[in-house]
């Protein structure tokens, strides 16, 4: 049993769970290193099983090692239960956040009344949220190729040159350097800057624009996820004022990081201060989210989490300020958190950008 | 309200549904033409809402017309409780292979004891397995850039290449067309093409091999996925009398098909060709699946298929061949359904390779 199995079977002790079923690839994937499809994992202390169909039965047993693989003939959830009934599970663990109501029913029904379904949420996700140093060096690399990126694009963008243009001319980059994007990136200028998730297009950079670019780059399965401002020629006083007072707020929440600290307080610090200037209202989304595997992860740092930050998270600081029809302006970073305090990951301070 | 809107109304009407919940994006951009991310649709004979968030809510007002656009400010069940009970929605339908438990129960809670939710499977899908004459298009258009990479592999596969080189030049020819793969290319080389689904290695490619290729194209979110073998140098005897097996299969298959056929009878005639000749225990996945917005779609056709098939229909024929250790043979293409029979979309006849 590998190390993240033995955390996760403890979990389970705690949560007097007999055996846990994982039906999110992403987890799969971080249980086993297995990149998984329409298969499943049944965890559990005595025995982990691989429950997948004829397609990648072959391959799974070649990969998979002190894990049983299980071809499932009639279904998933047969399957499950048969092989949790040979354990002798009595409360069998699923997260309902990624079971569909209709398997759910499924599996009910194969377990009968012996075996008990149970609600178990978040637990891989709980593992995932704190980054060991191979993750972290990982997330490392994607980020360092990120910023290099951007540092490209200031060579890139210029007046004439449409949004989409700058796209193909960022994803050539990113190729290059035998990374892929983590998710279709954001490259809004001027007033599509004020959507905070504006759709590419074929709008001509102005002079005098301002061009947003949230873009993350994929290094083997982990992720990194920024957002710069580039200004061409003038900038307007407004523009600079808002752009002060975000990147502001991004210090003052980053300041506010440490382990131990809530996540909540982070997203507040951020909040209060763009509030007490008047712009908290043009503030709609949380300051951070996890960035791992997945683009969007474990901890959420928003105004409602209840969070406890922990050494080893890695997560986005995002504040941002959208001016409906005029502009907007978001810087994104990415920080580790140390016991003291964070380093920020993508490091170049983005004060640099506006004077 | 458009077309698409209006026959999913009528087929509410037939299921006595007052109001539809839409929680899977592709079928929310397949019915608004808005790419949808974390939002769902409300559908209704009287209105239909967009519900979103913060994120998107200024693009969404600005790009969908006659639909209307809910912020969702607590939680999306919430609002659709909320705007269900304004439409005096009494059954409120969902599909239960796309909402999880936990929405599930929310939504429950939320929509108390005068709405209640029925279980309404495949109804939009029902209608996306029929094409119109513009999906048809579009889909032809990923098939000629998807024939095109073919045709130049033919030029690339040489021995002492990697399978991972050949994946690179694909992708560039793919990109240079403007195009993006559709799902993540099987490339696999001689003993590998025994797993259906193989990862791409480094593994180089030897005199006498034979390379099985499945690739798809995206070209504007309609997608293609066909799969060729390339034979380097002399071609054995027991790969070629496997390979025109399986070819004999396909195009026996093909000939099945048509408006009013059943897709079991499809797949039980390739199914029962290669039984006889031995082979049936080496094709363990189904004959074909529908391809449109998404690469695997409605109809299934398998052995279990209750699919009756209908004018319009596109989807896959791929009968296989996997002989454990040793090679497997898969020819995949794609037929549009007709009145009388269907037309090979991915016309060049396979029957060339082998010769």
């Amino acid at each position: 049993m590998n190390e993240r199995l033995k955390k996760l079977v403890s979990l389970l002790k705690e949560q007097r769970i007999d055996a846990l079923l994982v039906t999110k690839d992403v987890n799969i994937r971080y249980l086993t290193d297995f990149p998984a499809a329409d298969s499943w994992l049944l965890v559990s202390p005595k025995k982990t099983y691989y429950i997948t169909d004829f397609r990648y039965i072959l391959e799974a047993k070649k990969s998979l090692k002190g894990i049983g693989v299980e071809r499932c003939t009639k279904s998933l959830s047969e399957t499950v239960a048969k092989l949790s009934g040979a354990l002798r599970v009595k409360r069998l663990g699923f997260d309902e956040r990624f079971l569909p109501v209709l398997y759910f029913k499924k599996l009910k029904s194969c377990c009968g009344s012996r075996i008990k379904l149970v609600s178990a949420n978040g637990l891989v996700e709980s593992l995932r949220e704190v980054k060991t140093p191979e993750e972290i060096s990982r997330i490392r690399k994607a980020i360092k190729v990120n910023l290099e990126a951007f540092e490209f694009l200031k060579g890139v963008i210029r007046p004439g040159l449409s949004e989409r243009s700058i796209l193909d001319a960022l994803e050539s980059f990113v190729k290059g350097k035998g990374a892929t994007f983590s998710f279709a990136p954001i490259i809004a200028s001027g007033p599509n800057s004020c959507f905070p998730h504006a759709r590419i297009s074929e709008r001509k950079i102005k002079s005098d624009d301002i061009v947003m670019v949230d873009a993350g780059v994929d290094v083997d399965g982990y992720k990194s996820d920024l957002t710069r401002v580039y200004f061409l020629g003038k900038i307007p006083r407004l523009v600079k004022q808002v752009y002060i007072h975000v990147q502001t707020a991004q210090q003052r929440a980053i300041k506010k990081i440490k382990a131990k600290a809530t996540a909540c307080e982070v997203d507040q610090e951020a909040r209060n201060y763009l509030t007490k200037n008047g712009l908290g209202k043009f503030f709609g989304h949380s300051l951070g989210h996890g960035v791992g595997l997945e683009i969007h992860e474990s901890p959420t740092v928003s105004s409602k989490s209840s969070s406890v930050l922990k050494e080893g998270m890695i997560f986005t600081v995002e504040p941002a300020v959208y001016l409906p029809g005029k502009f907007g302006i978001r810087i994104e970073d990415m920080v580790l958190v140390t016991t003291n305090g964070c380093e920020v990951l993508s490091g170049n301070s983005p004060a640099q950008n506006i004077n």
